[in-house]
Protein backbone atom coordinates (compact mmCIF):
# COMPACT_ATOMS: atom_id res chain seq x y z
CA UNK A 1 0.00 0.00 0.00
CA UNK A 2 0.88 3.21 -0.66
CA UNK A 3 2.47 5.68 2.17
CA UNK A 4 1.29 7.31 4.21
CA UNK A 5 -1.84 5.48 5.55
CA UNK A 6 -2.94 4.38 8.79
CA UNK A 7 -2.93 1.55 11.38
CA UNK A 8 -5.13 0.47 14.18
CA UNK A 9 -3.14 -2.12 16.52
CA UNK A 10 -5.65 -4.06 18.82
CA UNK A 11 -3.59 -6.18 21.27
CA UNK A 12 -6.06 -7.91 23.70
CA UNK A 13 -6.12 -11.03 26.14
CA UNK A 14 -9.54 -12.70 26.83
CA UNK A 15 -11.32 -14.00 29.46
CA UNK A 16 -12.79 -17.94 29.64
CA UNK A 17 -15.86 -16.62 28.63
CA UNK A 18 -17.01 -18.03 24.69
CA UNK A 19 -20.77 -17.04 24.48
CA UNK A 20 -20.62 -15.92 20.90
CA UNK A 21 -17.24 -13.81 20.67
CA UNK A 22 -16.11 -15.61 17.38
CA UNK A 23 -19.57 -14.83 15.71
CA UNK A 24 -18.94 -10.70 16.49
CA UNK A 25 -15.67 -10.93 15.54
CA UNK A 26 -16.73 -12.46 11.84
CA UNK A 27 -19.62 -9.40 12.21
CA UNK A 28 -17.46 -6.60 12.99
CA UNK A 29 -15.17 -8.07 10.46
CA UNK A 30 -17.15 -7.82 7.34
CA UNK A 31 -18.52 -4.88 8.88
CA UNK A 32 -15.11 -3.21 8.95
CA UNK A 33 -14.52 -4.36 5.34
CA UNK A 34 -17.65 -1.77 4.24
CA UNK A 35 -16.23 1.23 5.96
CA UNK A 36 -15.08 4.01 3.83
CA UNK A 37 -11.34 4.36 3.50
CA UNK A 38 -10.76 0.73 4.97
CA UNK A 39 -7.70 -0.74 3.48
CA UNK A 40 -7.19 -3.87 5.10
CA UNK A 41 -7.36 -6.14 8.25
CA UNK A 42 -5.11 -8.77 9.52
CA UNK A 43 -5.33 -11.14 12.60
CA UNK A 44 -3.57 -13.84 14.97
CA UNK A 45 -3.83 -15.15 18.25
CA UNK A 46 -2.81 -17.51 19.98
CA UNK A 47 -1.70 -16.58 23.98
CA UNK A 48 -2.74 -12.70 23.01
CA UNK A 49 -4.57 -11.86 19.97
CA UNK A 50 -3.38 -9.10 17.41
CA UNK A 51 -5.50 -7.46 14.52
CA UNK A 52 -4.30 -5.02 12.95
CA UNK A 53 -6.74 -2.74 10.31
CA UNK A 54 -5.29 -0.20 7.91
CA UNK A 55 -6.92 2.54 7.24
CA UNK A 56 -6.27 5.76 4.92
CA UNK A 57 -7.03 8.22 7.17
CA UNK A 58 -7.83 9.31 10.76
CA UNK A 59 -11.23 10.33 10.32
CA UNK A 60 -12.32 6.97 8.69
CA UNK A 61 -10.86 5.28 11.62
CA UNK A 62 -12.65 7.82 13.93
CA UNK A 63 -16.23 6.95 11.92
CA UNK A 64 -15.55 2.98 12.36
CA UNK A 65 -14.97 3.63 16.24
CA UNK A 66 -18.53 5.45 16.52
CA UNK A 67 -20.45 3.50 14.12
CA UNK A 68 -23.66 2.06 16.72
CA UNK A 69 -22.90 -1.57 15.74
CA UNK A 70 -19.37 -1.69 16.63
CA UNK A 71 -20.00 0.55 19.83
CA UNK A 72 -22.37 -2.61 20.79
CA UNK A 73 -19.38 -4.48 20.03
CA UNK A 74 -16.92 -2.55 22.10
CA UNK A 75 -19.65 -2.60 24.52
CA UNK A 76 -20.02 -6.39 24.70
CA UNK A 77 -16.29 -6.64 24.67
CA UNK A 78 -15.44 -5.11 27.87
CA UNK A 79 -18.20 -6.27 29.80
CA UNK A 80 -17.82 -10.20 28.51
CA UNK A 81 -14.66 -11.22 26.21
CA UNK A 82 -11.87 -9.01 27.05
CA UNK A 83 -9.26 -9.25 29.93
CA UNK A 84 -7.83 -6.32 28.67
CA UNK A 85 -6.81 -5.06 25.40
CA UNK A 86 -4.71 -2.05 24.23
CA UNK A 87 -5.80 -0.09 20.93
CA UNK A 88 -2.72 1.99 19.48
CA UNK A 89 -3.58 4.28 16.33
CA UNK A 90 -0.28 4.94 14.54
CA UNK A 91 0.83 6.56 11.14
CA UNK A 92 2.39 3.73 8.51
CA UNK A 93 5.46 6.00 7.48
CA UNK A 94 7.11 3.18 5.29
CA UNK A 95 6.89 -0.33 4.33
CA UNK A 96 8.75 -2.89 2.71
CA UNK A 97 7.86 -6.80 1.60
CA UNK A 98 9.45 -10.05 0.64
CA UNK A 99 7.58 -12.78 -1.31
CA UNK A 100 9.39 -15.87 -2.05
CA UNK B 1 3.39 3.86 27.11
CA UNK B 2 3.40 7.58 26.48
CA UNK B 3 2.58 8.83 22.99
CA UNK B 4 4.41 9.08 20.05
CA UNK B 5 6.66 6.22 19.88
CA UNK B 6 7.23 3.91 17.20
CA UNK B 7 6.01 0.26 16.09
CA UNK B 8 7.64 -1.78 13.74
CA UNK B 9 4.40 -4.37 12.37
CA UNK B 10 5.62 -7.44 11.15
CA UNK B 11 3.35 -9.96 9.52
CA UNK B 12 4.48 -13.13 7.89
CA UNK B 13 3.06 -16.42 6.69
CA UNK B 14 5.88 -19.37 7.10
CA UNK B 15 7.03 -21.79 4.83
CA UNK B 16 6.85 -25.67 6.22
CA UNK B 17 10.74 -25.66 6.40
CA UNK B 18 11.63 -25.49 10.73
CA UNK B 19 14.99 -26.04 11.05
CA UNK B 20 15.83 -24.05 14.11
CA UNK B 21 12.86 -21.16 13.70
CA UNK B 22 11.79 -21.50 16.87
CA UNK B 23 14.85 -20.86 18.50
CA UNK B 24 16.14 -17.43 16.21
CA UNK B 25 12.61 -16.20 17.19
CA UNK B 26 13.67 -16.50 20.93
CA UNK B 27 17.28 -15.64 20.34
CA UNK B 28 16.24 -12.40 18.21
CA UNK B 29 13.74 -11.53 21.02
CA UNK B 30 16.18 -11.65 23.55
CA UNK B 31 18.61 -9.49 21.17
CA UNK B 32 15.83 -6.80 20.85
CA UNK B 33 14.82 -6.65 24.20
CA UNK B 34 18.66 -5.36 25.02
CA UNK B 35 18.68 -2.86 21.99
CA UNK B 36 18.86 0.78 22.94
CA UNK B 37 15.02 2.49 22.67
CA UNK B 38 13.39 -0.90 22.44
CA UNK B 39 10.03 -0.16 24.32
CA UNK B 40 8.46 -3.72 24.01
CA UNK B 41 7.34 -6.76 21.80
CA UNK B 42 3.75 -8.46 21.20
CA UNK B 43 3.50 -11.24 19.12
CA UNK B 44 0.56 -13.80 18.15
CA UNK B 45 0.36 -16.61 15.26
CA UNK B 46 -1.81 -19.07 13.76
CA UNK B 47 -2.36 -18.87 9.90
CA UNK B 48 -0.41 -15.76 9.89
CA UNK B 49 2.43 -14.53 12.66
CA UNK B 50 2.07 -10.46 13.52
CA UNK B 51 4.44 -9.28 15.76
CA UNK B 52 4.90 -5.61 16.72
CA UNK B 53 7.64 -4.14 18.62
CA UNK B 54 7.85 -0.51 19.87
CA UNK B 55 10.85 1.73 20.12
CA UNK B 56 11.66 5.09 21.16
CA UNK B 57 12.40 6.37 18.01
CA UNK B 58 13.27 5.87 14.49
CA UNK B 59 16.75 5.90 14.89
CA UNK B 60 16.71 3.14 17.23
CA UNK B 61 14.62 0.98 14.85
CA UNK B 62 17.24 1.88 11.89
CA UNK B 63 20.26 0.39 14.15
CA UNK B 64 18.52 -3.05 14.92
CA UNK B 65 17.65 -3.74 11.71
CA UNK B 66 21.46 -3.43 10.82
CA UNK B 67 22.64 -5.20 14.02
CA UNK B 68 24.75 -8.22 12.27
CA UNK B 69 23.16 -10.91 14.06
CA UNK B 70 19.71 -9.60 12.81
CA UNK B 71 21.20 -9.33 9.94
CA UNK B 72 22.06 -12.83 10.11
CA UNK B 73 18.43 -13.66 11.12
CA UNK B 74 16.60 -12.22 8.53
CA UNK B 75 18.75 -13.62 5.80
CA UNK B 76 17.86 -16.66 7.02
CA UNK B 77 14.63 -15.48 7.04
CA UNK B 78 14.18 -15.11 3.18
CA UNK B 79 16.32 -18.02 2.58
CA UNK B 80 14.47 -21.00 4.61
CA UNK B 81 11.50 -19.62 6.81
CA UNK B 82 9.60 -17.49 5.28
CA UNK B 83 6.62 -17.45 2.18
CA UNK B 84 6.58 -13.88 2.96
CA UNK B 85 6.05 -10.92 5.14
CA UNK B 86 6.04 -7.14 5.29
CA UNK B 87 7.22 -5.09 7.34
CA UNK B 88 5.66 -1.60 8.36
CA UNK B 89 7.00 1.39 10.74
CA UNK B 90 4.21 3.64 11.82
CA UNK B 91 4.46 6.44 14.47
CA UNK B 92 2.22 5.82 17.42
CA UNK B 93 0.41 8.98 17.53
CA UNK B 94 -2.74 7.59 20.38
CA UNK B 95 -3.23 4.51 22.39
CA UNK B 96 -5.73 3.77 24.83
CA UNK B 97 -6.35 0.42 26.93
CA UNK B 98 -9.01 -1.49 28.88
CA UNK B 99 -8.37 -3.78 31.86
CA UNK B 100 -10.95 -6.08 33.76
Amino acid sequence: MQTPYYAVIFTSTRTDLDDNYAEMAIKMETLAKQQPGFLGVESARNEIGITVSYWESLDAIAIWKQNLDHLDAQFLGRQKWYENYVVRIAKVEKEYSFER
